[in-house]
């Protein structure tokens, strides 16, 4: 059977160490395709560059793999990759991370590393997004290594739904070794926002976004559950946002001129 | 009763005429106070700005009205007016755009006007993005004017159900007059992406992101119908993008060491 071709995007930057992990690993999966942005676009959602150009160069960072680096977004990667660069053949999966941070709960809307495999999906291409929760500098990767293997493996062989993209999360490496996997949900938790007021050397008032996470979701069958006891999280997303289920009261309810 | 508070932001910038058109339908309502960028941010998703500082300035550009722009993102924007600005009294509806430009379909994704919805869903706050279904320089506005009031007005009678943020819709001003609402869900379209090659005036490639909007979805029951058929189309969006249905499945199916 033909190896598997495989894109690889991330949102941290092509150059950053937790690309070169998840292209490492896809090297003994399949065949390995790179389009990831230039420099770091944490935190960019799932924007797109409408309004400016997009540069696009062959890059050998990865010795013998096929690597670009894009001034985009990493959504613009994906949309690069599909109809620019893999004109010839779509690739069989598309891989997002290793990002260093969480992309649990409502993170996953501000994450571009899942941004990535959200388009991945809309574009009907199967996607995994991978992410550690360790924000430190030197969050140890090692142990993710063949869990990462192993998850693609098994998304290859029993196919992701249509219209999915596989969000997966790993806790920090810890002492005892990571529980397994849960398939589960988002959970409900939030950014308890709070803003860092400065002054400028010129007395002008800047802001820092800062906060701390919260959650108040005492369920089991989520993803912030998972991580916190040391389980890898595997959250199938959507890219409908409709809240399907309110449609019909909304229809009882409301009350519009015809 | 007292006047509800809203809140008003946008992507397209706290000059453009969308906003100033969804001020004014506000000011009929209630307590307005504008926090929106000081920029276009179109395009921009569900960023948020962590690597960089922000700036806010009030601004009397709206006679009569609070209003401050901010260097952020429509997240950004809401996420200080919560945790910064309306601190004393938390809003009873967070209103965004009027966006020129379609946010239908998969463009809620994309949408920074819905971004800003959605955020405010996440902070537990009603709200609603208006976006104009043409992209025309001067398109005619005056046609959403008395039906912005309406939904709105029905919106706080109503109430949005929890974690909901609503995406509107309208169509361009056509001869025919706005036929009514519908409630509807997300259509399964999609970009046909084309990238425009060109050489800068040294000789190095850059591309244009450019393409068409493909709408295979038959159903006559989404927002791309409705838009096309000359009505508002309002689809309840959610800030979970968990496919809960898929979950048993993948737990059946995908086997994982334990």
């Amino acid at each position: 059977m033909a190896k598997p071709l495989i894109l690889v995007s991330n949102d941290d930057g092509i150059t950053s160490r937790g690309i070169r992990l998840l292209v490492n690993c896809m090297k003994k999966i399949g065949n390995v395709v790179v389009v990831a942005p230039d420099s770091p676009q944490s935190a960019m959602g799932h924007a797109i560059t409408i309004g400016n150009t997009l540069r696009l160069d062959e890059t050998d960072i990865f010795k013998g793999v096929k690597a670009f680096e894009c001034s985009g977004t990493p959504a613009d990667c994906v949309k690069l990759a599909k109809h620019h660069i893999l004109t010839d053949r779509k690739p069989d999966l598309v891989v997002s991370g290793v990002n260093h941070g969480s992309n649990t709960s409502i993170s996953v809307l501000y994450s571009g590393t899942m941004s990535a495999a959200i388009e991945a999906a809309m574009e009907g291409l199967p996607a995994i997004g991978f992410s550690l929760c360790d924000y430190s500098h030197d969050a140890h990767l090692d142990h993710m290594e063949e869990w990462i293997i192993e998850i693609t493996r098994e998304a290859l062989k029993k196919g992701i739904p249509k219209g999915v993209a596989i969000n997966v999360n790993f806790p920090p490496r810890r002492n005892d070794p990571i529980k397994g996997v849960k398939v589960c949900r988002q959970a409900n938790a939030r950014w308890q926002e709070e803003f860092d007021e400065r002054f400028d050397p010129f007395g002008r008032k800047y802001y820092w976004l800062a906060g701390n996470f919260v959650n108040q979701d005492k369920g089991e069958d989520h993803d912030e559950w998972a991580i916190a006891n040391n389980y890898i999280s595997l959250v199938p997303c959507l890219f409908d946002l409709t809240a399907h289920h309110v449609i019909s009261n909304i229809n009882q309810e409301w009350n519009f001129r015809s």
